[in-house]
């Protein structure tokens, strides 16, 4: 097992279509079309080679840029089909060379990632009006199959050969590890004892079979493949409420200025303490008004702070996850004018109908979900000078716990606004405030009621902060709680974090990334797979078989 | 890390109030006290000694084995108050050198036995008027706080110096592995960040802090602490349903009859297949009539089929847990006659209201739960004589998948009755057949509603079984299937199995089991808890500080 880690770092998470390498994007009018050609020798890193349409993350950063993309750059488009330009195969999931070669936290990070990507896929199609068919011309297994699950429509080619599988416990001694058990029976509804027979089998399942136990929606002759893929698509693009006449805004290079102790962009700026294993993430307010239509925000483009903030946030977030395993805590701070935040929001929740004021409210939502699953500690400090309102106030509520400066002579304020009361719910469904507030949620109301800003008496009375020390003790305080915290178990404190943050109701999402993806951190840390006789050490290599501990835990 | 395996097996789960050496039981009129009062020297292992009321699976068998007594053998208790003989002690939890000297499986059985335990006191709590006082007479740590979270209310003592407290995170490197993080923000709904920061406080929280953060509902001097307690606990009393002048039954021993090749009881017999890695446990239906009525069944005593059977099938499945770490797969056979099993459900069904019959029917309940939380592959064989009805087809359809002979000459019939309902729900809250028809939740009404058996053909047809090869088929789909599910990973089973079984809802019960027991499972294996500079491993030995791999994951 690899245990390298800085030799795993990703120089760079943004894409663009020009760039794509194994993807080719296309368009039709109301249809887009992502069809996937993995470049065998083009992966991250030199040791594999991504044979069948298998990934690694390369592939699904262009995958997660390409749905970014279609929200914001093309509004005329309204369904997509997902395929493949690879004869006879789909996609053979993520690559087990790759997962064999990297170590424990590089598996996660990956497995959260692509999680994330085809939540967002479904969360494209639940709220942007873009529905998503997976057209498999060929065999779809493991992760392709889970990429399959992720899309509105499956339509599986009837070729005699062509099957839908999750061969992962049979082949590798590990789970399907992007939501693939979960979709099929809290999604798909497959009846369990069909789906433990189909998790068990590595060749899948195709034909009627598939069709009859919801694996798919439908299988199509080969040659009326097309037609059919082009007809579901067409019908499904009806539904859309898109509109056909919107233009698009284009999603430009953040350009951040990274060095060895962070990384600069326009309104984030994230500074690296490793030695005290905190990173600081200072988040700025808008630094003009607001746009005061759709129009005015489209003309502003990326580069309006609710796009292009969020943007550098996620970045951020993706660059702390993959490539600062060493940070334990994220000390969030904001600046700037709250004002300006709460303009920004007021416009964001008066103009919803707008299709782009919409894809930036799901885009915000969307950052702030990856700061909650994100597996460092969060602590939120808010100080003078500090710009928590709104929005940005979200962050002091995803925090694990925040600390507000109590002084008279140098008051801090935390407001609250139009955004904060639901519109940018967790993984669970509920706000943020709501999941603070699970022993009375009569004060949500209450708390939303309230005009003006709390200072940090009412915030701390109110429970929106946790701790709020005076000028005396803040700098102690705040110390000790970053050196205690970076004294604890790591792992302790992932596990830890993720029970803590998600109290109250569960969704599809929150199981995925609760209950399968501990699951699954569990069995790839046991030698059954990952062991020198492990089944993910020996797949591939000719005449080797795993040898498993058979003590069942 | 000690990795024995058969060195850790238990020669009996049962135990009864005179034999009690941690715990005194003792009864004044409705109310009943539990003293924990844990001999240091008589625990399981001799490599530990038990100090500060800290417990290991001795103790916890005789708390199990004391709530089932009080629900069976004393219908006149309505409260029961927690608490302990030790002066300033509570309970200081799990023994942390009995952790750190057993093996990953016996860690991960441990606790999933006192999760169910605890989840047993909130059962009685919730369905038999049974409420639950803990008297905290001295500091609560760890399993010792997580054992007063089960409780109904929660009475710390004014001393100074008691206090709750979840330490493991901050000492040991490890989560509280009973519910602990779970119950404190979705039971008590303490607010996440106040949450974080007690979960890292190894010291806790005392006095009015720790009633105005919800982690405990009063506290209580010293000096009106035995006159508070007797106050709440008549109180709690006052409110419950059970019988004033109910006659309990003495729960008489089962004695088995324990070979090298299995288990016989009266009812169940448990046959080892070690070769195969297969237990086969064959349930036999009820010999005679049900009884008539709820004086009739009392009459009957524990020996009455639906006490007896259940408990003798709760026995061998911690057997099989605990003890046969080899076998992966439960083959769960039945025999008898099934009109009989549908007698004794509609007894059951019918007298609901009386207490006795109340307390068979959750003690089916929970024996039931307890099949489906073992991590094991359970396949159900309906073959010729079997007696797959009314709650037996509940083991049917328990199971992972289920085979049913389809032979005219032969015929095999599956039967649903009273019980199949709803009135055995499964951990996640729905029956059994709702959660195998998620997809089409009406047929659950039109399979109950169907007059007679279920043929081999028709059971197919309706979903109820996974397959009915032929007589001609059966021997080889069965072998196979036995064979391919013994070469595959252990542990990516036990994943898988988590996953799929409980798809649907989700309840505190499947937080507990889904999402906490999985990241502890997780954090069980990690290094930074039980390598060699681990934090559980070097627990307890002076000058010794645990090394951490800081890299977060």
């Amino acid at each position: 097992m690899a245990t390298h880690g800085t030799d795993e770092a990703i120089a760079s998470f943004e894409t663009s279509p020009e760039k794509y390498v194994h993807w080719k994007l296309s368009f039709d009018g109301p249809v887009a079309r992502l069809a996937m050609d993995v470049q065998e020798e083009q992966g991250l890193r030199a040791e594999y080679a991504l044979k069948l349409n298998s990934y690694d993350l390369a592939v699904d950063l262009e995958l997660a840029d390409a749905i970014q993309r279609i929200r914001f750059e093309h509004p005329e488009v309204r369904a997509v089909v997902i395929t493949s330009l690879k004869d006879k195969i789909f996609c053979a999931g993520a690559n087990i060379f790759m997962l064999g070669s990297s170590s424990h936290p590089f598996k996660v990070n990956f497995c959260k990632f692509t999680n994330e990507t085809r939540l967002g896929i479904e969360d494209a199609s639940a709220q942007s009006g873009i529905k998503f068919v997976a057209a498999l011309n060929g065999t779809a297994s493991g992760g392709g199959y889970e990429l399959a699950l992720a899309c509105d429509e499956i339509l599986l080619i009837d070729d005699g050969n062509s099957a839908v599988s999750l061969p992962e416990v049979a082949l590798l001694g590990v789970l399907p590890g992007t939501g693939g058990l979960t979709r099929v029976v809290d999604k798909r509804k497959v009846r369990r004892d069909l789906a433990d027979f189909f998790s068990t089998l590595a060749e899948g399942v195709k034909g009627r079979r598939a069709v009859e136990w919801r694996l798919v929606d439908q299988v199509v002759p080969k040659s009326k493949f097309t037609q059919v893929v082009d007809q579901r698509a067409a019908a499904l693009a009806a539904k859309s409420d898109r509109p056909p006449d919107g233009k698009g805004i284009r999603l430009t290079p953040l350009q951040p200025k990274v060095t060895g102790s962070g990384v600069e962009y326009k309104y984030v700026s994230l500074k690296l303490d490793p030695a005290l294993r905190v990173a600081q993430l200072l988040v700025r307010a808008p630094a003009g008004p607001a746009p005061t239509d759709g129009a005015a925000l489209a003309a502003e483009g990326a580069d309006s702070w609710g796009i292009r903030m969020f943007r550098e946030l996620d970045d951020a977030l993706l660059r702390l996850r993959m490539n600062h395993l060493e940070i334990g805590t994220i000390v969030i701070k904001t600046e700037g004018d709250p004002k300006a935040v709460l303009a920004y929001d007021a416009f964001i929740a008066t103009n919803r109908s707008h299709w782009l004021v919409r894809e930036v409210l799901h885009l915000q939502k969307r950052v702030l979900k990856r700061v909650d699953l994100t597996a460092k500690t969060i602590f939120a400090f808010l100080e003078p000078g500090s710009s928590f309102a709104g929005i940005l106030a979200e962050l002091a509520l995803a925090a694990d716990r925040s600390y507000m400066l109590d002084d008279p002579k140098r008051p801090v304020w935390l407001q609250l606004g139009p955004l904060n009361a639901g519109a940018l719910p967790m993984s669970n469904g509920i706000s943020r405030l709501e999941a603070r507030m699970l022993a009375e949620p009569q004060r949500v109301k209450e708390i939303l009621s309230q005009e003006g800003a709390f200072d940090a008496e009412s915030a701390l009375a109110a429970g929106l902060v946790t701790f709020a020390p005076d000028d005396l003790d803040w700098d102690d305080e705040i110390r000790v709680a970053l050196e205690e915290r970076a004294s604890m178990s790591p792992d302790a404190l992932t596990g830890m974090e993720a029970n803590l943050r998600f109290a109250g109701p569960e969704t599809m999402e929150t199981k995925i990334f609760g209950r399968l993806t501990a699951w699954q951190n569990w069995i790839f840390q046991r030698p059954n797979a990952v062991g020198e006789r492990g089944a993910l050490t020996l797949y591939g290599q000719a005449g080797l078989r795993p040898h498993f501990d058979t003590r069942r835990t």
